[in-house]
């Protein structure tokens, strides 16, 4: 998606240790009006799949998921790290490692919120190693709700996370695909 | 807001310790065409009010901000509540106890992101003792930005967080105050 890589070309900031910052304008300070913009790629690109509800994990997915689901007239429901007292009741649980904060954390979603009945587009601000979106997968497996695909961001072509998840099948769309970056140049080459 | 009140009668459920779950609509799974009504409900009780950015605090306010913040044309920033190694460089930083989770923890806000330029509406989706509104105007006012008003979908009437900032003048705009609510009969009164 052209206008997302050119605003990750004028505003993206690349680190060492592989890290790229977006923060001014898709996970700290957002740009909703950009997440429109996604949201109506996203809606072109699963037009033919009966999408029902948008799963995403908090924090930074969150905003991304809400402004989308307005385009696919959905609800959002986002998968929490770690149990508040309310949140009692029956949940699907998984297990995902965080890129950035280098440690393993629970996730959790009510029964309530996935069935069978269910056919869910997972949205996400990263995708890396794929640990998030297959936490993500886990649930929608242990409730019996339907994958309908995986709408991603930005996609870090040079990690494992988005051939895993095509091996299997899956229909994953990221609006922007890094191929390298240099933290020396700043360059970034998009697949 | 008749809208939303409706929706709470009609879907929350009063728990024992005067806990309100929402969580089938407002903060796990998220009624995102609501939150557009709950938007422009905002734009038009703050419209004589030069905003320029939204400022909220994860996760579970993200959702309500970001599909607000369209409705404002705006950006949205929401508040940490942990640091990160994507977070460096330098931070505007505050301490919120948390009503639900009973432990308190720092927020933070990039120093990129707040300015004396900034005009910022606090959006959340509960008011109860207030500490995370505290928390986020503290930031505020460590930027030397200007705080134009707080909008809220739920206050907790009965607790003390819309007095303590009322009391300081602020436009505070809950869309929906409970008055009282009764965990043995589920009945809820409106303010």
């Amino acid at each position: 998606m052209k206008l997302l890589e050119d605003r990750i070309r004028k505003d993206g900031i690349v680190k060492e240790g592989n890290v790229l910052k977006v923060d001014s304008f898709l996970n700290h300070q957002m740009d909703v009006t950009l997440f429109h913009e996604m949201g109506l790629e996203w809606k072109r690109l699963f037009s033919d799949k009966p999408i029902n509800k948008i799963l995403t994990i908090e924090a930074s997915g969150i905003g991304i998921a809400c402004v989308a689901a307005e385009c696919f007239n959905v609800p959002v429901v986002f998968a929490k790290k770690a149990a508040s007292i309310n949140l009692d009741g029956e949940m699907f649980t998984s297990k995902v490692e965080s890129f950035t904060k280098k440690k393993v954390f629970d996730i959790i979603v009510s029964k309530k919120f996935l069935s069978p009945d269910d056919h869910i587009l997972i949205i996400d601000d990263f995708l890396a190693n794929g640990c998030a979106v297959m936490g993500l997968i886990d649930l929608i497996n242990e409730s019996g709700a339907t994958l309908e695909g995986v709408g991603i961001a930005i996609e870090k072509g040079f990690q494992q996370g988005g051939r895993i998840i095509r091996d299997r099948g899956i229909q994953l769309e990221s609006l922007a695909i890094i191929e390298s970056m240099d933290a020396s140049t700043g360059e970034i080459i998009f697949r």
